[in-house]
């Protein structure tokens, strides 16, 4: 049996993946009532994360960062506590590289097994089973995770023995895609204030040097000054930007692009405003006076 | 008959493809050794611009900055005073967009016409005729100039009347380019500093997010800490970055991410190293103490 | 006869002390209101840039950018061609060096002479004729200047025969305030977010390690979170600060902290806030949730 | 009796004081041949934490950063578990705020009292009993701990009841250091750029707007070129624009100019050069290419 924790939009996506593809599977969630389209689809609903774990063979993980799933493993209560020997935890969540390494070896030492495998796409990606997965851990973990994960995603991408390297690969892919967001901003942003049209930037650009979904689905907001829907909310970037940010200054990395969009997820969630990183590009205008 | 002035590598790259065409061309370069190649493959050699452009219908011209474009088409020697009534000037030159407003001016008042017609593509992509061309002038001035513009690149793209709006459009294209090399010189530098290999890094992200050839080709680049070929000499690309700059300032737009990347350009000229704007990964790596 | 033109709040009050010298000084404003404290403590008022200059043996300026000056010194009614051979042009303004130069030489040709001799001080220094004065020319153009100057400021730094180096001055100090100002704004900030009183931070550190009026004036301002009164207009101080950027630029330095005071006035300006460099610190507090 | 643990060169030149101020002292270094100045100035040497902490009524430590002082108050041989009853542990380290008070919290579950009471000056101003100290804690704490900081500082300056909140004023003052360290970094070389003497300007700035010694001090080095001598090492000026980069980002402040200095530290400690912040200077030549 499959066990699945954290039914936000994404978790909810990917576990109705699973059941799909022909899986058993109970799920659990702190707010009970993000289960029901997923028992209405065959699923089983777990009363708690002990009664998940002793039950699973594997259980997969969706949580928002660091000090949740510490909560939701650690204690009486949790993961590592009520995990069955051998069991494999599949941790799909953007948590720092350290904390993943360091939730490796606490399940080590209960002789269960543990994979880190964040994956890159918004909720409609995760919903077409489309994500893209970096993937690490031991070679007989990731084996036994193949196949749930060939089930959520389009690709899966080996980054060896040590969890954090794919936490790490996540957290640079998030920092590449924030980085792009705020490049076009910019650039968008110089034009409109020069005459000419962000629109027929945005067409020149993803025609010629970059003709790819990315840069088309961010460039097309950025250019229309539409900052919904919502992909990622601002805590939650925030959190994202600030650990890459962490891992650079304790692996005395200068990233002068990183802080910046760091700055900018803070002043967005400082704002309270509901949008995610395609809100550099407000930033950017209004700093410009547009 | 078409005038072609400005032999560097792009300059002569683009020449040999108009000759290819069919066009009858005459050429004129500065040093006169650039030449003997395209008077082999059948081009006509001018002794000074004033007779190149006493006989053309369109003199293209490939020039490194604004400056020298100023001298070439400026004084009693210059474009100006010798093209003939009615005849265009397709400025290819990555120049600001105010000096080529001012120069359309300048044109128009002696009845001879100008495009701005700003290229993307490194010289290897000129010869093979696929630059993209940013195009902007009046709609007659753009209707003469683009069999022209076909032999060359291939696609054209029309930003309008103001000839200025081209060569904004190219500024952008570079800074966004500049941009993606320090995002990427960062995010593998993070990599590496973690343990994580650079190329499966890169293998992952252009496998995935960003499959297009100038993030294969940069970012293989900047994996092998490889800074050759130069695509263009420090110099330049640093006149480039403060044209981005200025213009930036001039029409009030912060731009955070275009002062990083001038300041590494700053940087790497001061240095004399012969090495493009690739050359940021190996300030990053440097920084990191790789 | 000392003639003085440009009376902005700077301008007046230099002016006014001028006269309580002793000097017999006529004036002239393109607003000619401005003209009317002056009259009355004893002043003449010229009708024209021509009328002024054509008596004068020493013509001080106070003008807001490069631009507004040469439109006072060139064409057929400028300082220029009426200003006495021999006579001496002081400009007070905080203009680029490279304009200063030019200026000088252009003086020069008609056997004019000039100095660079910008200030520091807000209004109410000038007021108690305590500015600081940088000043820079050959040798007879700053001993003729030095009595006027000596009425006007508490003491006269000397850079030399070229102009424009007490220009460069000028724009290095306005960029040190600015980052003084973005430093505290940056400090009081991460001082009140966690805990500790912006006044105890600001006791503290002007009590010990920075006892000087400058960091007590503009400190308390911060700590305050009081943007008045305005030293300065936001579109005169991004002049400042785009200068010191196109001046960094052009001789090829990076100044990562320039660009950034740079990016906060023009954010400023744009937003047409009435506020000096001290908003930096509302901006600061903004992007904190303050 | 006084016990004092941590006897770099601020360490010595403090304990040097406590003794002459006629406390009895006792010391403690984990290499021991740091002690036998002390010792020859009538210092008593403890053999281990635990034998001076059992003795003593107040122990001073001035440690490297929080992972050190964790281990020499943790564990079984720690300051915690032999530090009496009502003792007091005076923390003199730079450290972060967090710490600060989480170890507040155990002393006080051990009915053991604690202030944090970090201090500004190099260790010539130390061995001059010239050190300013921001000092927080409960008011008989502080109280037990002034006649001590009294013998070793110039003044105290109180910043309320909670430990952190001295730490963080503390951090709050080297990143003040910093970036004014930067600022002048960045002027000079724009000067000597642009012909002005970085003597010429240092003499200004520091007579007239900026007459204070650590303006005079750091900026003499500055304007000589001069990196010695060296008052922290790289490693752990990195570590304090660390921290002071880690508080933001985890209070939501956007700190850009914090930014800098930090990858400045993080570019000097990769590059073991030992020179302390006055580096920025060299880098910033460097990037000029002077």
């Amino acid at each position: 049996m499959i066990g699945f924790i954290g039914l936000g939009a994404m978790g909810q996506a990917i576990a109705a993946n699973i059941l799909k593809a022909g899986f058993e599977l109970t799920v659990y969630n702190r707010t009970p009532d993000k289960t029901k389209d997923l028992q209405q689809a065959g699923a089983r609903v777990a009363g708690s994360v002990a009664e998940l774990c002793s039950n699973a063979d594997i259980v997969l993980t969706m949580i928002t960062d660091d000090a949740v799933l510490a909560q939701l493993t650690g204690g009486e209560n949790g993961m590592l506590a009520h995990l069955r020997r051998d069991a494999l935890h599949i941790s799909l969540s953007t948590i720092s590289p350290a904390f993943s390494d360091a939730l490796a070896a606490q399940h080590a030492a209960r002789d269960q097994q543990y994979v880190a495998a964040p994956v890159f796409g918004k909720p409609d990606v995760a919903a077409l089973a489309k994500l893209w997965i970096a993937n690490a851990g031991s070679a007989a973990a990731k084996e036994k995770a193949r196949p749930v994960l060939e089930a959520i995603g389009q690709g899966i991408y080996d980054f060896g023995e040590k969890p954090g390297a794919a936490n790490l690969v996540k957290l640079s892919g998030n920092f590449i895609i924030a980085a792009m967001i705020e490049t076009l901003a910019e650039a968008y942003t110089l034009g409109e204030k020069n005459g000419v049209s962000r629109h027929d930037m945005h067409e020149f650009f993803t025609s010629t040097l970059f003709p790819v979904p990315i840069y088309k689905n961010y460039g097309r907001l950025i250019a229309d000054h539409n900052y919904l829907p919502v992909g990622g909310a601002p805590k939650i970037l925030q959190k994202d930007m600030r650990l890459v940010n962490e891992v650079a200054a304790h692996s005395s990395v200068a990233m002068p692009f990183a802080n910046i969009v760091h700055n900018r997820m803070i002043a967005m969630a400082n704002a309270n405003v509901q949008e995610d990183w395609v809100g550099f590009a407000r930033q950017a205008a209004t700093e410009a006076g547009l």
